[in-house]
C-alpha cells in the first residue's frame, strides 16, 4: 500500500476553477491520455480538480497502474459520488479493483448510505460474475419492454433510461416475458420507423442472438464480430435478461485478448509500457530463468558428446544454426496454432489432421533447408559425408520442431491450460534440448 | 487461373428448392461457416443454390481463398445481381478482388447495363481509396441531413435509406452544410427522443469525431476504441462527408491487425490455416532462408575461433544457452515495443527514454542470469575464472539483446517500415550473430 496520505476533496488546488473550465471542453478520453503523460502527483492534482461526473468518465479510461495509484489516495467520501455517476459496468470494475487493493475501504463504500440504491443492486448482481465472462463485462443499463407494449410506450421507456440514468448509448430495446426472459430485440432504427401504435411482438426480431453470463469474453467478442452485433443481451441459465454488452466492450476485449496472446507468445506480461523498470524485471525474470535452466541442460547435453565434438569440432559450428532453425519453425507453427485456437478457427478435434498437415509442411521445409546446408557445408568443409550428415540432422530437427510447435499448444488446450501461456519460452526451451540431442546423436552415430 | 469451367445459374442442382428453404432460416454467417467446412465443389454447389440476396450476404463472410475460388467460377451474369444486392463497401471489396483475379471480367461487370446506377457511382468513389485506409473500408450508405431540417424530415431520410437500399444498421444521421461538409451528428437515440419539430442544429452534437479518407485503418479502429464510437464519418480534405465506418468494420480491422502483428512477429503469413500445405511451405520458406543464412554466418563466426574452442571446448557448451537467452530477452523487448507502436501507446519520439529504460531492465536481467550462470559453471567446471568470464559474457549479451530488441522495431518505424514485419526472424538472426561474436570475443580475449 502507498505511503502517501489519502486525499480529501478539500485538498483542491487554488486555481481549480480555471482547470475545470479547460477540462469541460475536452473529451474524457483525452484528459485521461494527458493524465497518463504527466507524473503521478500532477495526475492526481488534475483528477481532484474536476467534478465527480467527469471523474467517473475518466477513471475507466486510465491505465490500470495509474488508476490504482489514484484509488489508493481517495477516501470513501470521494469515491461514492464518483461511483454514483458511473455506468454500472464501470462501477463494478472499479469496485473489483478496490476490493483487491483495500478490502476494508471497498466495504465502507458499499455500506455508504449515499451510494445510489439502484447502483447498489446492480453491483450486487455484477460482482457475482467472473471478470472475463459476459457477466463480468456487461452493464445493467438496458431497456426491457413487454411484448404487448406499443412503440410509443417503448419510446417512453428509452426516454426514462436515457434521462434518469444519463445513458446515451442505447441501440435497441429488448422484449421480455413476465418472468424477464428474453423474447426478441427491436433496434432503435426499427423503433424509429415503426408506426406509433404497433406492438413490440409485431416488430421485434425473435431470432435475437444472446449469450449466457458465464460465456468467456473472448467468445462474446467473436460472436459480435461474426454476426456484426452492436449490442449483445446477456441472459442467465433460465434465459432471463441480466444485462447487455455493447460494441465498446467488444473493442476493449479484442484489444485486451490480442495483447494477451502476443505477450504470452513472447513470455512477457501485459501493460508493460506503463510499469516501472523494477516491476518489468521482476515479471520477465521467471520466464528467463526457465530458459536459463533449459540452456544449462543444453550445455549438459553437449558435454556428454565432448569426445565426439573434440574429434569433429566443426560439428559444433553448426549447433547455433540447427537450433536456431528449429526454434524458428517451431515458433511459426505454434503461432499459427495459438492464433487459430484463440479465434476459434481451429479446434482440438482438428488435432490429427492439423499435425498431419504440419508434418508434411515440416518435412518440406526441412528438406529445403537441408539441401542448402548440404551444398554450403560440402563446399566449405570439402567433405560430402560431413555435409550429408549435418543436412540429414537439420532435416530431422526441422521436421520435429514443426510438429512440436503445433502439438504443444494443442496439447495444452486439450488439458485445459492456456495454449498461448506456455508456448513461448517453454516451447523454445524444450525444443532446443530435443533438437540439440537429435543433432548430436546423429553426428555421433554416423560420423565419429 | 482455375481450370474448372465457369458456371452459370442454370447449372443449379435439381434439389435446389429444398436447399433454398433450409438456408433461408440460417444466418448468412453460419452458412458461410458451413461452406468453409465442406470441400470446394460442395461449397460452390451450395452457393449456386441460393438467391442473389443471400449470396450477397455470404460472400463477404467467406475466407479469402474460398471466395476467390468461387469468383473464378462465376460469370458476369451471376455477379451483377449479387453486387446489386450488396452494401457498397462489400461490393467495393469484391470488385477489388475481382480486378486482381481477372481484370477483363471486372471491366465487363462494371460496364454491365444491369449494374445499379447508384452502386456504380459508389464504386467509382470507393475504388479510388487504398485498401487499408478509412476510405477503403467505409460504406456509402449514410443519412446526411441539412442543419435546418426538422426531426420529422430527418426520420423520413432514415426511412428512405432503410427501405430503398435495405440498410438495417443506421445508428446516426450526419448534419452537413450546402457543400456537403460535416457539421455535426445526431444519434438515433437523440432523434427518437427529440420533439418532432426540433431542428437538426438544435439537437446535433457539433463535436463529432471524423476521420480523413486517407487515414490508416488501424488508426480508425484505435479512435473508435478510444472514444467508444459506433459509427465514424469519413471526410475528404475539405471536410466533405464521403462515407461512414461502422463498428463491424472496426471489429474486422482489430482482428485483422492483431493477426497481422502476431504473424509477422513469428515470420509467418496470415490466413495460413485455410491455405494448402504447398502454399504454406512457399510462404514460410523465405523467412527461414534468412534465418539459415544468418545461422551459416554464425557457423563462420565460430570457425574463426576454432583454436580457442579447441583449447577450451567447454566454452562451446554454453553457446546455446548464451544465444538462447539473448534471443528470449530480445524477443520480449521487441514484442513490447511492436505492440506499443501498433496501439499508439508508444511513439518514435519516446525512443531515447525507452532505450534508457530497456538498458536498465536489460542490465538487471543480465545480472540476474549471469549470477546463476556463475554459480552453476563454477560448481560444474570447478574453475572460477571460466565461470566468471562466461557469466560476464552472458550479462553483456543479454544487456545488448534487450536494447537491440527495443531498438530495431523503433528504427524500422522511424524509417517508415512496418516494425512488426522485420522484427521476428530478422531480429533473432542479427541478434544471434552479434551475441555469438560478443561471447566468443570475450572468451577468447579473457580466457585463452
Amino acid at each position: 500500500m502507498n505511503q502517501n496520505p489519502r486525499l480529501h476533496p478539500d485538498d483542491l488546488p487554488e486555481d481549480s476553477g480555471e482547470l475545470h473550465e479547460f477540462f469541460r471542453d475536452s473529451h474524457p478520453a483525452d484528459i485521461a491520455e494527458l493524465m497518463q503523460r504527466v507524473d503521478e502527483e500532477a495526475a492526481l492534482t488534475l483528477f481532484l480538480a474536476i467534478d465527480a461526473e467527469l471523474q467517473a468518465e475518466i477513471l475507466p479510461e486510465l491505465g490500470e497502474s495509474l488508476r490504482e495509484s489514484i484509488l489508493e489516495r481517495l477516501t470513501h467520501d470521494t469515491l461514492v459520488p464518483v461511483l454514483n455517476e458511473m455506468e454500472s459496468d464501470d462501477a463494478a470494475d472499479l469496485m473489483q479493483e478496490l476490493q483487491e487493493l483495500d478490502e476494508a475501504l471497498a466495504e465502507d463504500v458499499l455500506a455508504d448510505q449515499h451510494l445510489d440504491q439502484e447502483l447498489r443492486e446492480d453491483l450486487d448482481e455484477l460482482l457475482e460474475h467472473e471478470d472475463d465472462t459476459a457477466g463480468g463485462v456487461m452493464a445493467r443499463e438496458f431497456v426491457a419492454v413487454g411484448r404487448t407494449m406499443t412503440v410509443d410506450e417503448a419510446i417512453d421507456e428509452v426516454r426514462h433510461l436515457a434521462e434518469d440514468r444519463e445513458v446515451d448509448d442505447i441501440y435497441a430495446v429488448y422484449v421480455v416475458d413476465e418472468e424477464g426472459r428474453l423474447l426478441g430485440l427491436v433496434s432503435l432504427q426499427r423503433l424509429l420507423l415503426a408506426r406509433r401504435g404497433q406492438r413490440m411482438d409485431e416488430i421485434m426480431d425473435p431470432d435475437v442472438i444472446s449469450v449466457r453470463a458465464d460465456m468467456d469474453q473472448e467468445q462474446v467478442a467473436a460472436l459480435a464480430r461474426k454476426y456484426d452485433l452492436v449490442t449483445i443481451p446477456v441472459v442467465d441459465v433460465a434465459g432471463v435478461l441480466l444485462g447487455r454488452v455493447t460494441m465498446d466492450d467488444v473493442y476493449d476485449i479484442a484489444h485486451e485478448e490480442a495483447a494477451e496472446d502476443i505477450s504470452r507468445l513472447a513470455g512477457t506480461v501485459e501493460d508493460v509500457l506503463e510499469r516501472s523498470s523494477l516491476m518489468v524485471v521482476r515479471q520477465r525474470t521467471p520466464w528467463l530463468l526457465v530458459g536459463l535452466a533449459g540452456g544449462l541442460v543444453n550445455a549438459l547435453v553437449m558435454s556428454r558428446f565432448e569426445a565426439d565434438l573434440r574429434a569433429l569440432l566443426s560439428a559444433s559450428f553448426f549447433v547455433p544454426v540447427v537450433m536456431g532453425m528449429g526454434g524458428n519453425v517451431a515458433n511459426q507453427s505454434a503461432t499459427i496454432v495459438v492464433r487459430g485456437l484463440a479465434t476459434g478457427e481451429l479446434q482440438v478435434k482438428d488435432l490429427v489432421p492439423r499435425l498431419w498437415k504440419e508434418s508434411k509442411v515440416g518435412f518440406a521445409l526441412g528438406l529445403a533447408c537441408s539441401l542448402v546446408m548440404l551444398a554450403v557445408v560440402w563446399l566449405w568443409m570439402g567433405s560430402g559425408a560431413t555435409a550429408g550428415v549435418i543436412a540429414i540432422a537439420m532435416a530431422c530437427v526441422i521436421t520435429q520442431a514443426t510438429v512440436m510447435g503445433a502439438f504443444v499448444p494443442l496439447l495444452l488446450k486439450w488439458v485445459g491450460a492456456d495454449p498461448a501461456m506456455a508456448s513461448g519460452p517453454f516451447l523454445s526451451t524444450s525444443n532446443d534440448i530435443l533438437g540439440l540431442s537429435v543433432y548430436l546423436l546423429l553426428i555421433s552415430t554416423l560420423l565419429t
